[in-house]
C-alpha cells in the first residue's frame, strides 16, 4: 500500500506543470491527427501531455501499470497492484475547437479499489480530486454528498453523438427537466459531481473515461453502472452513466426500456 | 438620434449594479413559478432584475418603448423610434439548478435598425457587446471578424428540447463535427460569436432571445434567419439560427429538407 497523501502531492505537482505546456500550446499551431473516424482526434499535446504524465509515474512508481487513451501499448496485465488510468485531453475536439471545456482525467488504484481521482479543467484552473475515504474536493475545498434529486427535477446530460434522432433520446429529454452536452465526459461528469447535474450518460468509453468519476461516486454517494445496470468496473468499456441517486431509477427504465 | 457611446456607459453601469442582486441571490431561497408548462421557469429575480431595467431604462428615456420577456404589458407600438428588447436572466432553468450559465441580454434599436446588443454571462463576468459599425467586444477587447467554417468542420449548439428523437437532429450531430448544448441561446450564442461553434439553432424564442444576437451578426460577419432562410427581424418569434458564414447553407438545408 502507498502512501495516499504522498502520491496526491506528487499529482497535484504534476498538474501543476502540465498547466503551461497546454496553454503556451494555444497560440500555436496544433499537429492534428484523426483515429477511428475524421471526429475523433488526438493531437501532439494530447501525446506530450500523456509522455509527461507516464515519465513521472514510471520514474517515481517504477513497478506500477500505466492504462492510457493515447498509449495502447501499455495495456492492462493480471496483477494489478497499482494501475493508473489517465486521459490526458478528455476532450480532444472541444480543445480543437474551443480551446475550452476539455480536462485531465486521472484515476489510481489498488487492487481494483478506487483510491485516487481527478479531473482538471484545465482553463478554468479548477481541480476536482476524490481521496478513497476522505472525500472529494475542488480546489481544496470539500464537496458534499450529494441530496437525492429525482430525474423530472434534474438536468442531465447526455452523449449526443449516438443518440441524436433516437428515441430514447427524445424520453430523456422529456422526463428531465433538461438536457445539456459539454461535449467532454470530464467536464459533464463535473456537473454531476457539483450537484448541477443529476446525470451523465454516454455510450462509448474506455477505462480512461470513467475511472477517475468511479472514485468520485463512492465518496460522493452517486450511482454509476452500465446502461442495463450492470456493476461498472473500472476498466470496461462501453456505455455508462453517472448518476444521482434520486434520478438513478427512472434513468436506467428509460436507458433499459428504450433500447439506447 | 441618441448617443450611443453614452448609452453604452449607461449599460454597462447598470449591469454592473445588476452583479451583486443576482450574485447575492444565490445564497438564498428563489421563489420559482412555472409559465407555460413544468420546465418554463421564472424566479422573483428574473422580476428583480428585469424592473431594475425597465426603471432605470425609463428614468432616463422615458419616451423609450421597451420589449422584456418578463413584462408582458409592455407591447411593442407601431412608432419604433427607441426600442430596447431585454431578457432579465435568459436560460431561467440553468440559473436556477447550475446557478451557473445563464446570461442577461439587452438590446437597443432605433427605427428598427440594431444599434446596440449585450450578453452578459454574470458569472463569469464576461461582458460582450456590439455598437452598430464599431464592432463587437468582449471585456473592451474587440472581437476578430469570423473567418469560414464549413459546418462539417464545426461545433455547433442546437436546442435539444424540441428536437430529441427527431431524425433533422440526427442529420445534424453527423453532418456537423459535433452538437453541444448549454441550455441557454445567450451562452451558445457567445460560442458562435467567439468562433468556438459554427452555429447555434432554436426552434422557440422571441424577441428577447434573438435581438441582441443581431447585432452582433451584423459586426462580426455571421448570418442570421429563420430555419428556411427568411429574414430574421428583430420582432420575430419562433424558430431561427446564427451561423457562421461557412457553414450556413449546409445548415438551412438540413433544417429545411428534414423538417425540423
Amino acid at each position: 500500500m502507498e502512501n495516499l497523501q504522498i502520491i496526491h502531492t506528487q499529482i497535484v505537482e504534476w498538474l501543476n506543470e502540465i498547466v503551461p505546456i497546454i496553454k503556451g500550446s494555444l497560440s500555436e499551431e496544433l499537429i492534428i491527427e484523426t483515429k477511428l473516424n475524421r471526429k475523433d482526434l488526438v493531437t501532439n499535446i494530447d501525446k506530450k501531455v500523456q509522455d509527461f504524465l507516464v515519465q513521472k509515474i514510471k520514474g517515481t512508481y517504477p513497478a506500477h501499470i500505466i492504462v492510457g487513451e493515447e498509449s495502447p501499448e501499455l495495456k492492462i496485465r493480471d496483477k494489478r497492484e497499482h494501475v493508473w488510468i489517465i486521459d490526458p485531453i478528455d476532450g480532444t475536439a472541444n480543445f480543437v475547437k474551443q480551446q475550452d471545456h476539455f480536462c485531465i482525467l486521472i484515476a489510481y488504484y489498488e487492487n481494483d479499489i478506487g483510491k485516487l481521482g481527478y479531473i482538471f479543467d484545465v482553463m478554468n484552473d479548477d481541480l476536482y480530486y476524490a481521496i478513497e475515504n476522505k472525500g472529494a474536493f475542488v480546489n481544496d475545498e470539500k464537496l458534499p454528498i450529494q441530496k437525492e434529486v429525482t430525474l423530472q427535477e434534474g438536468l442531465i446530460s447526455a452523449d449526443v453523438r449516438d443518440w441524436a434522432g433516437k428515441e430514447c433520446f427524445g424520453r430523456l429529454a422529456e422526463e428531465s427537466f433538461g438536457i445539456r452536452y459539454f461535449g467532454c465526459g470530464g467536464i459533464d461528469s463535473i456537473h454531476v459531481i457539483t450537484g448541477k447535474f443529476v446525470a451523465f450518460a454516454t455510450s462509448k468509453s474506455g477505462p480512461w473515461d470513467l475511472a477517475a468519476q468511479l472514485v468520485f461516486a463512492k465518496e460522493l454517494g452517486l450511482k454509476a453502472s452500465h446502461f442495463d445496470g450492470r456493476k461498472l468496473h473500472y476498466l470496461d468499456r462501453g456505455d455508462w452513466v453517472l448518476s444521482n441517486k434520486g434520478a438513478y431509477d427512472d434513468l436506467i427504465n428509460i436507458l433499459k426500456g428504450w433500447n439506447c
